[in-house]
């Protein structure tokens, strides 16, 4: 089900005025990538790490060119196609990708994209965790429907490393890897989403180590389509006898085409097939199929009844690959809007003309466009550097000698994956609506490319747990996981770094600001200790505002770091205004970003009662 | 251009749990409206004034049922329809309206609806602006696209009633009260939107009163259907050697068939042609067309030059009406919403089982899913008092025999105007969107109807004066109009409520909260006055948060007012739940939503600098 272009009276060509470049505006940001691989994050000191050890800073900018060149080239142009065209379903339950989604497949496949992080055992080229993440924005922003096939295909793939078999890793890592294959997640049932316990989707033993897999799953993104060999599902069921709820659930491979003895593809898994393909309001480039299992041959991965467990290693690089789509489409709708705020000449600056000798002043002189563009700049690249320091964190977690870095990393990760994902995404959502403003009516048509981002980017609030879940799973179990120690881990980063640069004055702004909202978050942390564990409808009526709190702390220590990293440079005596756009940008996010903290600590800190009060039937 | 449904493979039926019930949820809230026309309002206490003379409450009552009925029975059921059809330019230059809507539209007129606040000279039944409001929510709420017709056909008559010669109020404004005749607003070019002193079409005088109009206008809502017997545009353009700017351009009656002496349709105006629909997001239902004038016979309204002072006529009650769009979509959303979580089950509350028998509890057990739907109805029945409290001031401006009391009125419909228009579709967008959030993943597609919403109310923060314009019309305008006189007024009458409500413990916390966001309003207040005059800058960078924070008090009143009234009504022993309800959403108002008050103030207090910092090449 698709919606399509079916008439086109109103050609572009009656509206004088559309500019063909304000319609594909997205540069993949390579400079801000490099400020923070190389004068943030400094990833060089990690040299010790195996994936780094490979991984200087200038192969990386090498492979970040290559990746702009790519995504800019190649995907930033099927993005308008995707969303006109959409995917087809076809009777024989086929799926037809967008035009040139099967080509641009190829020369992903082709460039090695598929593998940059993974495992060279399996053909990948095991590089640091967050130099794929800064390939997979570029991705998304410039496409975000095509970047979802190869990226659920990763999550499938970590899926099999972490828990598959060794027959089961030779058989599908190196086809993932190479891209050849896909793969997908099959948790969603109608009548269970968030409540995975519920499912009812059945695994019958045939005695041979094989099951037959029989049920319907639904939203299954990538389930089906044209740009692979095959498609390995991974499918939660429930083995018959087992037990209810989530303790019951096991995973399963449950591939399209059933691999030979070589590796090669075999004969079709005729019990898997997808009967159709949602209508949604974004995304359309993403095939997002209903899914029919009947008796389809699955081999169990892992233990049985462990299956929510190995579901998790997909689910955490899902999260945290969706708070990225909220910073890539933030970041695509950002360039659109700012690029067509200095073409747009309407009206006059309110301090006297800009552009005297034009008809009107571009809109960026307003100051009401500027702060709608000046909040988007601060919230992505607070983001981004929230998302890239985090992944560090992965690589470290992963890799590191020291067994207590590697403890505190994996710690971090758990923390700020619900974070990233529910606070990046809503704040990913406001920019690309105020890209929309930025564009008045031109941004409501379906001309201009600003629809279709603030389109795509709503589902990102919604998949791999609601924006709501996110918030529930950081005040409920991130939180108090291993006595609060992640958290007191982070506090007490904060603190050094607050006392270490206590003297800088080119920085004394950016330390006062982190001071202050880390009493905040800490004030409310205590709120919820105290408040929560005597009646849990505490914690869920603060969760969400928690969430934003913390998600604003761990942006000041973003800005605070950047700031440090961008005055050394100016001390230096690096004259790239780019240093001082930062520090404009960092300011703004302190005096006009920040002040939200207050806000949500006093709404965190009023408690359930208010919200329990009503009867359902109230509402 | 029309996007269309040209697929379906993904039948609904293949969604098991999807409930047809589910799918329609619109009740019109007559109750609530009831509550504000007497208990809050009391509008039989203004007998003396023309329009009430006639319109009891009992009589106003009978009338809300009868727009429930024919809102929500005939127009709801049309909503997802015009979305999925849209409308369709045929290549004769005529536009198909979606199925149904041409009969719908003829029981509009049928019944009356299309002049219930008209003038009765023109066959309009002469009833108060405040008893349309109500009849206008209720249809903006069961069908947004399709009430566009009839509002802007309104906004036209309305033009005409203030400008038009008698003639030309004879000709036309009966054909407009009874419907058989709509209208359009004709500004928008395509390299003018907001600045339309830029604007090119152009006016040719014949020599025998009329004139020969030329040029394009676009984003014309309604400028070509097939629903009425013709079609009058009001179209802005330039008289031959007229100044330049906005002090040249007039106002000029174009219709699409010419009359006859008799008052009958005679000739096509061939002149005036649609020439294309836009592709948009949301609204499919409402034909937005591109107009082509070439040599198009028009009469002028008014005086030469005079234009803009008669499209404001049009325009300042067309900003009300899409303010009340923002709550009317927000009312149907959330109505879906609240539908969806009482039904939806998943998951188990935090406290226990509250559906023990069932799978799971339905999702309104969780406080973050009520957070969200309390929230709403917080912003909806604070958002519609604060519109009802405006209009009825529309009512004392026309027809209060205290010419004190009618420019008090006038000055608060002037104050009013953009922060209803600009506050309640920033909202109304944000409740529409936690709408779809509570729908989980079912939100996002196309089955359930949260993603028309969410599309159809995007336009309201744009379209008529984008909410940044708002915002600059409430700091530059509004504000310092007769030496601040209007915000003076409203200060003071917020003081002498506070004062005579002073005692009344049951009233306490909404006094306390009124009282002190009052203060925060008149200091931002103040601090416009002391920084916007010296730098305009000052006051752009501040406008939004100041528009924003103007609203949250202007709710706050209204809460305070509907407390009020509720107190009454439960100290005089009136069981109805109703009332305990409405104070709940009160102290959810006060606790959770108040709170931004601070940050708002805050944010505008930092001034223009670091807005005006960067240089247009740095974004």
């Amino acid at each position: 089900m698709v919606w399509a272009l079916v008439d086109a009276p109103a050609d572009p060509a009656l509206v004088p005025d559309l500019k063909q470049d304000l319609l594909m505006t997205y540069q993949p940001p390579v400079r801000d990538h490099v400020f923070l691989l190389r004068d943030v994050l400094d990833i060089d000191q990690h040299g010790q790490l195996p994936a780094f050890a490979d991984a200087s800073f200038d192969l990386v900018e090498q492979i970040l060119e290559g990746a702009a060149k790519f995504t800019g080239e190649v995907l930033a142009p099927l993005n308008g196609v995707g969303d006109k065209h959409g995917c087809v379903w076809n009777p024989d339950n086929s799926v037809t990708t967008p035009p040139g989604f099967k080509d641009a497949y190829k020369q992903l496949c082709d460039g090695g994209w598929t593998g940059l992080g993974s495992d060279p055992a399996y053909g990948g080229q095991g590089l640091p965790f967050v130099v794929g993440l800064a390939f997979s924005e570029m991705s998304s922003s410039a496409n975000m429907a095509f970047s979802m096939y190869p990226g659920l295909a990763h999550g499938a793939y970590s899926a099999i490393h972490y828990g598959g078999s060794d027959v089961q890793k030779d058989t599908y890592l190196p086809k993932m890897v190479s891209g050849e294959w896909t793969g997908t997640m099959n948790l969603t049932e109608p009548h269970c989403g968030t409540d995975l316990g519920l499912l009812r989707t059945k695994a019958v033993p045939n005695g041979d180590g094989t099951y037959k897999i029989s049920g319907q799953k639904i939203w299954i993104s990538a389930g089906e389509h044209d740009m692979a060999d095959n498609i390995v599902h991974l499918v939660l069921a429930r083995i018959e006898g087992a037990p209810a709820g989530v303790k019951g659930i096991s995973l399963f491979i449950v591939p399209k085409f059933l691999p030979k003895a070589d590796g090669s593809v075999g004969e079709r898994n005729t019990g898997v097939q997808c009967v159709g393909l949602e209508e949604k309001m974004g995304i359309h480039g993403n095939a997002t199929c209903v899914m029919q299992y009947d008796d389809a041959q699955g081999w169990l991965i892992g233990e049985e009844n462990s299956g929510l467990k190995l579901m998790f290693v997909m689910m955490n690089e899902a999260r945290l690959g969706v708070g990225l789509q909220g910073v890539a489409q933030a970041e695509a709708a950002y360039q659109a809007a700012a690029a067509f705020a200095k073409d747009r000449l309407q009206g006059r600056s309110l301090t006297g003309p800009k552009n005297p000798d034009g008809p009107a002043d571009p809109i960026i002189v307003h100051p009401d466009v500027r702060r709608m563009l000046l909040e988007s700049k601060a919230l992505i690249e607070g983001g981004r550097a929230f998302l890239f320091w985090t992944a560090l964190h992965g690589d470290l977690a992963h890799g590191h000698p020291d067994e207590a870095v590697r403890a505190k990393a994996e710690d971090y990760m758990g923390l700020m994956t619900p974070v990233l994902k529910g606070y990046l995404t809503d704040k990913g959502f406001k920019v690309c609506s105020d890209a929309m403003q930025v564009h008045g009516g031109s941004g409501f048509t379906e001309h201009f490319p600003a629809s279709q981002y603030l389109r795509d980017v709503r589902i990102a609030l919604i998949y791999e747990g609601t924006n709501g879940i996110q918030a529930l799973d950081l005040v409920g179990r991130k939180l108090a996981a291993k006595g609060g120690r992640a958290v007191m881990s982070f506090f007490q980063e904060l603190d050094q770094f607050v006392g270490e640069n206590d003297g800088d004055e080119a920085l004394k702004p950016f330390i006062e600001a982190l001071a202050a909202v880390k009493a905040q978050l800490q004030d409310g942390t205590m709120w919820l200790m105290q408040n929560g564990l005597q009646n849990p409808d505490n914690a869920g009526a603060a969760s969400t505002d928690y969430m934003h709190l913390f998600g604003l702390t761990g942006l000041a220590y973003m800005w605070a770091l950047m700031a440090k990293a961008a005055n050394a440079k100016i001390a230096a005596g690096d004259s790239d205004p780019f240093y001082g756009a930062k520090l404009v940008t960092g300011r703004y996010f302190i005096e006009r970003v920040l002040p939200d903290a207050g806000a949500h600590l006093a709404k965190l800190k009023t408690g359930s009662a208010t919200l329990m009060a009503l009867p359902a039937e109230a509402f």
